[in-house]
């Protein structure tokens, strides 16, 4: 029972993530928070253009269109010809994913490089059905991920075919999180479109049988103990704290004031909630575990976890309350670093920009991550994974279940060997690092280990105090964009001369 | 006006081709014959199976499956590991392919290969939505060549993890016309599921931009030029000599008469379908132009086309109705080569086990292949390819309109340098070469041009009137799938190998 039962939310209690139990779902939400980008003082300044997309690009009955937005920046492009970085939006507002890939926007000028950050369909302002998009099961029939790579596609077509000078562009796709699995996946469904890709912080590989189903949570352990001593072992014994304090009203009451919550905890499926609350949020703190003060949607301090663990470092067994305390201490420097939170609002541990549902459906559908706690390698309470409940659980939400073999089969799980031209690279203390490519696969799909990254640091802004790892990940990059900059050139020039004759 | 007036056929009528006055549709079929089956002494025997297909790979509201029809052989497969060979089904019958591709029965022995032939959604038994799957568009919907090459996937993915032995079996895609476009396509999207692909006779430049529309009748026309003295110029004024005669009603019963056509022609109709009839066993005499005598559909004996130029040799001008004898008597060795045709039906010129009106959706939606002729370079009447009548077609006669620059956009058009592992083989009679990959792209993107082939003469039984040609070609082919399966196996090996340490 416990987090697992079963999920009895509808549609729009699936928004407030604290009530809903389902711990594989969650955990497939790719929390990513804005950061400053200001910091190297480069002003981010784009055209919202809109493209005019099939809604079903694997069809033709449905032969609907809908405007599919981007936003280009060509201050420096150098045209005819300059190379195109074209970000392959993922779940959430385009323009938030904009505003936080400081990298593209930082070695734009030194490429005379074109920026393109296209939206995913369904997030943002690209709906395919408007309103109705996400109404019911008929309306999400679109949003997969072979939609939106052949939304991409077009797009790139009609981009060389209507922009001057845009004809012999090399497009680099650059994507973090699902965006760098939709960016390693275009490479590899459409090389003729893009010259490489970096895919940075996908975990391509996390689905079933390719990773163990415990590694993330793994993960995410490893960054608290090693952030403070008894860190990972007092939040293992907080829910057992938690089971103890809510067995009575006085302690619900307790806990409630605590924690300093909007909405006081009245039952046990409300500690559930507030279980998978908390878990949620160590999660994300491993996630945006990165080493400078980041103003994301709740500021936080540099290194994070080590600021939370300062409160979490007993040494010995203490009283339930006084651990507690140190836990809700630690929420606090995630929910309220400045101080101005009247309370915490267990419904939202993350940004408003991502789109919650849509990414529900896709992990109900062809995302399927299995996720496990085993409460040894993990400070989680046990839980397996179980397809056959999480697939129930998808049909009764969204009246569709997932495949569990879909990914596989269509984007080659391991065997990949054929691509060229993917980097890989992950953060070390990334627990989406789990499901990624850490090793070199070819002497074109190479990995780049990040070990004191976080999820996609190398695409944020360069912040002087990023570790020597993230420095050398993003001139290693650079590297690879020039080397496969260079490769088109040749082959372009090649096919000229051939025509010529 | 003529040939190219507005199609009012019905969906029924389409199966009738000379009633379809739509050059574009048309000559998109890609007739085939079957051979015999026998020539070279190896008997054909295969199990029948059916596997459950998801009917939309692509979407998760229509959750339904169909059973798809495959047929295996693994008389000579040597397991565990051993190859298989996968022939990946065009538009009709999966078992007339099966007993027509003697080049996979031939080779499996000295392989140690399994044989299996997948049959294409919507043809022979494999139907989605069994007598409804033609009712309308909505039934049609999922008749893409994107669901056929899913289809593929799932089905050697369930064989890999359900057939003993086969878990490391190299798997080599194997297809002829459509169905070789199927396997190179195959190939491109899938490399984790096949180490190669042998793209016999597959246009898969016969699309918008990509090669001249009107080489494909320009190729029919040399071929008729070089099998006799005239040939081409002869055919090429009956066309008039047919408008001539058919002015007046006497003419008409004439011609009806001369040609024993069992339904006579009435009106300026029947002659515009009468006509498309005569322009498509000309077409397809070139495509089944093989060295040797062979029991098709129609028996024809060897080079027929040279045995069709000798009633079409007048040097010089001849009156309307002597040089439409001739005509009539060269359609004959086509349509009557062993005497027994009371009549010749102008609705038929291909087996029935192809499927017209799968084809004519899929040419209708993603498959366009612009044709044309001018009637100078080639000796047809001048037609221009028009896309918007077309489309126009196409939307009365299936709610469904092509979308030109899709095949483009998704298979990548001349752009596939990327892709590694394909052969393609044409041969120089063969009209659908004009669309073919004919020059090598690559080290392993290869073309092997047969001079003297018609349409896939490498995937026929051998026969001892073979051209040189065309036993160079399959001792090609051989060497790169054994090149391939090497390969296959070093990697398979090395991961072995990685596991183990």
């Amino acid at each position: 029972m416990g987090r697992a039962g079963t999920l009895r939310t509808t549609l729009v209690l699936l928004v407030c993530l604290g009530s809903s139990p389902v711990r594989a779902l969650k955990s497939q939400l790719f929390t990513r928070r804005g950061g400053s980008p200001s910091s190297s003082g480069i002003s981010i300044s784009y055209k919202t253009l809109y493209f005019d997309q099939k809604i079903d690009h694997f069809g033709f009955l449905e032969d609907g269109t809908f405007k599919q937005r981007y936003l280009v920046n060509d201050k420096h492009w150098q045209q005819p010809g300059g190379p195109i970085f074209f970000y392959t939006g993922n779940e959430g507002d385009i323009t938030w994913f904009c505003n936080n890939t400081g990298f593209m926007w930082e070695i734009a000028e030194e490429f005379g490089a074109m920026l393109v950050f296209a939206e995913h369909r369904y997030y943002g302002e690209s709906l395919p059905f408007g309103h109705d998009s996400y109404s019911d099961n008929k309306h999400l029939n679109y949003l997969t991920s072979e939609q939106a790579l052949a939304d991409f596609a077009v797009l790139i077509q009609n981009l060389k075919s209507t922009l001057p000078g845009a004809q012999n562009s090399p497009v680099i796709a650059i994507g973090g999180s699902y965006g760098g699995m939709l960016a390693a996946w275009f490479r590899m469904k459409y090389p003729h479109m893009v010259v490489g890709a970096l895919a940075s912080s996908a975990p391509i590989w996390q689905f079933p049988g390719m990773v163990p189903c415990g590694d993330f949570y793994k993960i995410v352990t490893q960054d608290f103990a090693r952030s403070g001593s008894n860190c990972d072992k007092n939040i293992g014994m907080s829910w057992k704290a938690i089971e103890n304090v809510s067995s009575t009203a006085s302690g619900l009451q307790w806990l409630s004031e605590e924690f300093g919550l909007c909405t006081p905890l009245k039952n046990r499926n409300d500690v559930a909630g507030f279980k998978s609350w908390l878990q949620e949020t160590w999660v994300n703190l491993a996630m945006v575990d990165y080493p400078y003060e980041a103003n994301f949607l709740q500021p936080l301090p540099a290194w994070p976890i080590q600021v939370v663990c300062k409160y979490l470092s007993f040494s010995h067994s203490v009283p339930d309350d006084h651990l507690l305390h140190g836990v809700s201490q630690a929420t606090k420097v995630y929910y309220n670093y400045t101080g101005s939170s009247p309370c915490l609002n267990t419904s939202q541990t993350a940004t408003g920009s991502l789109g919650f549902i849509g990414w529900f459906y896709q992990a109900c559908t062809e995302m399927v991550m299995p996720m496990c706690t085993d409460g040894v390698r993990d400070m989680f309470e046990p839980e397996e994974w179980n397809f056959q409940a999480f697939s129930d659980e998808c049909n009764a939400m969204f009246g569709a279940r997932p495949r569990a073999e879909w990914a596989r089969a269509v984007y080659g799980g391991k065997d990949i060997a054929a691509h060229s031209n993917i980097i890989f690279s992950n953060g070390g203390l990334d627990p989406w690092s789990a499901g990624g490519v850490t090793h070199n696969i070819t002497e074109s799909l190479v990995s780049i280990l990040i070990p004191d990254g976080a999820h996609h640091l190398d695409l944020r802004y360069s912040n002087d105090r990023d570790p020597p790892s993230v420095r050398a990940a993003r001139a290693l990059e650079v590297n690879y964009f020039r080397k496969w900059i260079k490769q088109a050139r040749k082959h372009t020039h090649k096919a000229t001369v051939f025509k010529m004759h």
